[in-house]
């Protein structure tokens, strides 16, 4: 299982200073933490980037890129800024990501095919909800594939990414039950091992002190290992559940378990 | 999931000198600190007594019985010991356990119908070998339910422990992801939704710093919680994995999510 660091965001006023002053060193700055933290892969979430999206995507994956080798997820919903990002950031690149939303399959999964890109496919609805149980679930995994194909992209670049829900929602621990069920069924279901991300913040949104969420992230995620799942986006700054993470490499994989590569 | 403590246990020197001198004072103490330590159930480990074995059963069971309601599992495989362990544990006491081996089949598994106690079956071979395979572990559980039924002991009796291999054997880790697929398979199996049990100390005997065995079983204990255990047998006092184990079972179970219950 991958950890892919989901620090780097719009969202933090330290990012979006330094994206508005088109000052580097705070992106550098921090997807060298990301690297000494952990990562395997850096999440870029630079939300739709409604003007200039070129060059603020392409400022943001260079000032990365200037800091780390590490593989980057390209995170926004704008084709256009998506496009600068897979350019900039160049091969091994993964596209996060599609859903079944008209806008996203005519727009943003093209860019697989083109940029022979990994590319995340979200299991939602195509008016964007979150479905209602795992029926669904099942249903639009095989939407998402058969998409995919229509495309000419390549079903082995499909990552789903089912859509953690917060458990603070009225069903939201059913929902995650489920969730791990899924991930189970789903390379049976598509009939082939499609590989699978999971954004574990969700989880906890909305609700809980710090180490109430750091609680149950760090007990999901073995569930989720356990059930196969094959990269976990998370703060890589929550060190134990990162070392957690690794444990489940241990755990859940066919390594030679040696207790020098136990690192709590 | 139950948390069961498997911190009362004659290797310990200060319960040996207590059985020794009948002191029950530290029994006591002990049993009292696992119960405020949040145990479920208490497993009262004698070893097999080979002297007095139902006066020494009778004073431990007596003196933890004196300190706490909690339901005992009682933990040796002397069968006059066991006996004693059940008449002074009174109704709800878990048998802890019985294989295939003819000893226990002929003189453990019987006292499950003479006191209509639960019993734990181990899933080991007829000469107590841990089997190589899953294969042989589903054969296996196999044949502790019809071992149950021979007996007339109702099926809904038995609690199966897979028995938990340490990490450290040169297969550990691929026999550590073939318990959690077995736990998924048993009810399915065996038609019932047949109950289960694991020692999560095994899991890392032999070997780690503390710190590195602590991470290790925190981390596993989801995992097998996702597949459906319902008891894990475990020093009661690892804080973090008692607290990631109550995690367990707001995430594994249906009840109704609140932030309330999250105790970190």
């Amino acid at each position: 299982m991958l950890l892919v660091a989901d620090n780097l965001q719009i969202t933090d006023p330290t990012i979006a200073a330094a994206l508005a002053s088109r000052n580097p060193e705070p992106v550098r700055a921090l997807a060298k933490r990301c690297a000494a933290a952990g990562a395997d892969a850096i999440d870029v979430n630079s939300g739709p980037l409604t003007r200039d999206p070129e060059a603020q995507m392409t400022f943001l994956v260079e000032a990365v890129r200037s800091a780390t080798d590490l593989p980057l997820v390209i995170d926004t919903a704008n084709p256009a800024a998506m496009e600068a990002g897979l350019r900039a950031a160049g091969p091994g690149t993964v596209i996060n990501g599609f859903s079944l939303e008209p806008a996203k399959l005519n727009r943003i999964l093209p860019l697989a095919r083109a940029y022979d890109a990994d590319i995340i496919g979200f299991l939602l609805t195509p008016r964007s909800h979150v479905p209602t149980d795992s029926t669904e679930r099942l249903s639009l995994a095989v939407d998402l594939f058969q998409a995919c194909q229509a495309a000419g992209v390549a079903p082995q670049r499909l990552i789903i990414d089912p859509v953690v829900v917060p458990l603070g929602w009225q069903d939201g621990n059913r929902q995650a039950r489920e969730m791990v069920a899924l991930l189970r069924q789903l390379p049976e279901l598509l009939g082939f091992p499609v590989r699978t991300i999971a954004g574990l913040s969700n989880l906890t949104t909305g609700g809980g002190h710090r180490r109430q969420r750091l609680l149950l992230e760090r007990t999901y995620l073995p569930m989720l290992a356990a059930a196969g799942l094959d990269m976990a986006l998370l703060n890589i700054f929550h060190s134990d559940t990162v070392a957690v993470g690794r444990a489940c490499r241990l755990l859940a994989t066919d390594c030679v378990f040696t207790w020098e590569e136990v690192r709590p």
